[in-house]
């Protein structure tokens, strides 16, 4: 026989899953009701509404698909690409990668304008490609890369789509809700984004948003979409603004419940004091990294404050690291990923995690640890540089 | 500002969700862990054993999906067919119509066998259909039918699928954990099923299994998989047994603790048992709604315990009873769907609502509304021709 689990109480400070708010926790274990139950349905609609305030957006198809973020990447591309219709896609980690697949699962032609992992997109090579390829229908790429921790210049991208009139299609994965996304005034035609990650929800569901153009494009495919499941077309007769709401498939109605929730929080909070806290953390957070003596593959300008892709010297062993920070502090850092596997480590500070009592728990854990792996280093300075930072940031 | 959101407490007796454990509302919110934590593949390794427990199989390839039942039934044919390939659907409801929906989209020709709603499949044309397309590579078709609660001889067309050399591919959202259900004995290649239903968890995951003869086939494709998410092929690097597990996409961490509760659960209570418990609360429940003047759609032979589709007088507004049963006694019955809808309720008795309480209450609440609808029954009445076959039943 089985016994019920206990899962350990973790600290979340890799690429996500982040700490879960216990209010989050909480409104996710409340009683199930029905899908099509009104009360839910009045709650459906208030979820649009804030992920609509999320995204800063008005678009009308703005909901969260029923599975995570990699769902909400191919609603995305097989909702809008057609068969042998070109994107060009900007990679410069994993993500853009996972974007090429799903381009050419959709019989679509992936154009790929490679940037080295750790900078962001290069705006020139991504004007060229467009250039190039007149005849392309989307420029896609990654808000925030989560592989490598890089910021790409979300609203020049847009830009430059639109002087090609090309939609505008955009990973926000990491980056809802930790740094400034501006889907409206950037001029995005298709985002997605997944819960995990500073909306410091649970796993599993991906918020998306389309705008007009790209709802019109939808409108005037000359195919069916591929996937039931993702189909847009079918997906709005449940969650549209239509009074009477038709079954499509049974919605992951307790997850929603914590969507919900985590939403309601960001808007207590405010967006930009979100943000500004990424930020604050973040910032303190590298002045601890860099007074342990480690580095940032990221230059400066182009870190995402909620995710630090840190690397240290070849001499230690990054698998014992990590694995001595879960065994002894319960603390859970990212490996590095593709390019960047056994170089960093990737350490979040997002959403709920990302604060102050997370900062400084890990430089002084990580500290300790790399002190038992051979590596001299100071944690109690790097704790008092975090400290430091925090004072004059107040 | 938008407030948090409270449910109502229902008492859920649709098709699904239906009331949920709440052991396994507890196991939800448990602290989030990361979704490649040692902590959480080790729970993963036992929820793949647990669900080869429920669908009495040894197939490796057997995980839950991390998306509803819709999804489930996706990554079967998404995975299983390739352009042009030819599938014999059995349709007897709504379902085997989304089964012709994948089938298309996958680039399948759909060979349709009809039969009438409220009936099971029909063995000779099912097997008519097998001889006159000897070129299918699958036999497909649902074993329990929640648009209309009949039940199909799973065990028959999967003979019949063997013996014309193709696939069986069965859709077990409603029947895992509720009726009889034998994937290996009966020789089931492909099933989705989901968690809803008689597993009483919370909506969001499709557990699936494929046979080593499915699996060959996935494996000898000349194209990839359509989706990059369902690709079972990836999926398997992050479900499968090797000790490296790698990232795929992020799984829905803390719907998984629910899965695992609720599949502990049915390993506690026994498969069997649990098989007999549905059918005890059922035959109690119908004879309460024959002592109300209501009839059944399906014969009783072929009548799902844990789907009951009740058929009403035309003089019954159909929906005003079920809002009266929401609104007054905060009980959900479901709508009939397709060519039902108007027609029947569809009340659900699976899983954790599979008990006598609900049976008990569903008729005095049912009868009180329908008198208040101007029908004239005697709720007292079928309260005890219920409790009356309970006692038979001891």
């Amino acid at each position: 026989m089985t016994d019920s689990f206990h899962p350990p109480q973790r600290t979340l400070m890799g690429p996500g899953p982040s700490d879960v708010n216990p209010r989050i926790l909480e409104a996710l274990s409340r009683p199930t009701i029905g899908h099509l139950d009104p009360a839910f349905i009045g709650m459906m609609d208030e979820v649009k509404q804030l992920l609509q305030f999320a995204f800063r957006t008005k678009n009308e198809l703005t909901i969260p698909v029923s599975a995570p973020g990699s769902a909400g990447m191919e609603t995305v591309f097989t909702n809008l690409i057609e068969r042998g219709e070109k994107v060009i896609i900007c990679q410069n980690g994993v993500f853009g990668g996972r974007m090429k697949e799903n381009v050419e699962r959709c019989g679509g032609v992936a154009i790929m304008v490679e940037d080295e992992w750790g900078t962001p997109v290069d705006l020139g090579k991504a004007e060229q490609a467009l250039q190039d390829h007149k005849d392309a229908v989307a420029l896609a790429f990654v808000h925030a890369e989560t592989s490598t921790g890089a910021r790409s210049d979300a609203e020049s991208l847009c830009a430059l789509a639109r002087k090609y009139d090309c939609l505008a299609i955009v990973d926000a994965v990491t980056s809802l809700g930790g740094i400034q996304l501006e889907v409206d005034e950037w001029g995005v035609d298709a985002i997605y984004s997944g819960t995990q990650k500073c909306l410091s929800c649970v796993p599993g569901l991906s918020p998306v948003s389309f705008s007009p153009k790209a709802v019109e494009k939808i409108k005037s495919r000359s195919s069916k979409v591929q996937s039931w499941f993702l189909d847009t077309n079918l997906v709005m007769g449940y969650w549209g603004t239509d009074a009477k709401r038709s079954y499509h498939h049974t919605a992951p109605v307790n997850s929603l419940y914590a969507l919900h929730e985590s939403l309601v929080i960001l808007q207590e909070e405010g967006l930009e004091n979100a943000w500004q806290r990424h930020a604050d953390n973040h910032t303190a957070f590298a002045a601890g990294v860099e007074a342990l003596g480690l580095g940032f593959v990221v230059a400066e300008e182009y870190r995402l404050p909620q995710l630090n892709a840190v690397s240290f010297p070849d001499s230690i062993a990054d698998g014992d690291v990590r694995a001595a920070l879960l065994n002894d502090y319960d603390l859970e850092i990212g490996a590095g990923l593709g390019a960047l596997a056994g170089k960093v480590w990737r350490i979040g500070l997002m959403g709920y995690a990302s604060n102050r009592r997370n900062v400084l728990f890990c430089l002084s854990a990580l500290g300790n640890v790399l002190n038992d792996q051979g590596l001299s280093c100071d944690p109690a300075a790097a704790v008092a540089a975090a400290r430091a930072k925090y004072a004059a940031l107040q």
